[in-house]
């Protein structure tokens, strides 16, 4: 029986010398890993109560919308600025070089609701910083955050601190 | 009863005048919609016989994996250039301004194996055409192009002349 693990590519000194990648196109690539990722992931929601899946683009998106298709729940894509037609409200993060916006709709959380926010992978954790910060600033509350991966060695949790963070993988190192 | 239409978003002039941009953001916005837009592209995918549902960056993830979790199908991400860390084929095609070049992994489309692509909208079909160019150069063979939303007007069928074309929801504009 296969795990979650086997499917994981890691590609030493990618993109920069010193850094493990774990490649989640090994998933998506075998028909019975992408099931086992969509499953275990959707196991960690089982007793959440929420009313919404978010997830950054682009990787986000791979995996937040069929947990919320089969949670039956909504999905609000978490966007680079310029991408969503509608009214926005933005924020601006500091990457390794330079600094990156993200978007979500204006009116695509309402006050109160409760949301999953979604992603492959936890390396720093600051594009989820980001997008808890937006979801927030509409009056939504971030109940969970769900990661395929986790690399503990970059300590994302110390920027996510306060929130309920899982991950389906974990690995020691960077 | 509520159909994928009404989920629909039209803004215009965005972005930039003259365009009705139609947004799928709606469609994902609702519970009922996002089940109806996955439910109803998967009906398009009944009696086809395929291995693979390949989707572009981004929009194409959103209704792309959902599908490929649905049917049991495993997924491959056709991504912006720089972006997959394994060997890849890359095609470089043109936008209105500019160019954009995409890529998939060289080792994700076996020869002979049998793809449906993916996206959100047909507009001007340079994107979906350029996928197709690659799938093939691996010796895959597109078996069919299923979009949510086609823009008639854009005449996107023209460069896709050959391929199995089909959208759920059709626009007589641009």
């Amino acid at each position: 029986m296969k795990t979650i693990e086997d499917y994981i590519v890691t590609i030493p000194d990618f993109p920069e010398p010193g850094i493990m990648f774990r490649d989640v196109t090994g998933v998506l690539d075998d028909a019975q890993g992408l099931q086992m990722a969509i499953d275990e992931l959707y196991k960690h929601l089982q007793g959440v109560d929420y009313d919404v899946i978010a997830g950054a683009e682009a990787r986000g998106f791979l995996f937040g919308m069929p947990l919320a298709y089969k949670a039956n729940k909504r999905f609000v894509p978490v966007r680079k600025k310029g991408k969503l037609p509608r009214e926005t409200v933005e924020k601006t993060y500091d990457l390794e070089y330079g600094t990156a916006t993200i978007e979500i709709h204006k009116d695509s959380i309402k006050p109160g609701e409760k949301v999953v926010l979604v992603d492959d992978l936890i390396a720093t954790g600051g594009t989820m910083r980001a997008a808890a910060d937006l979801i927030t600033e509409l009056g939504g509350e971030v109940v969970k955050m769900l990661f395929l991966i986790e690399l503990e060695g970059l300590n994302g949790r110390a920027k996510l601190e306060g929130y309920d963070v899982e991950a389906v993988v974990k690995y020691p190192g960077k």
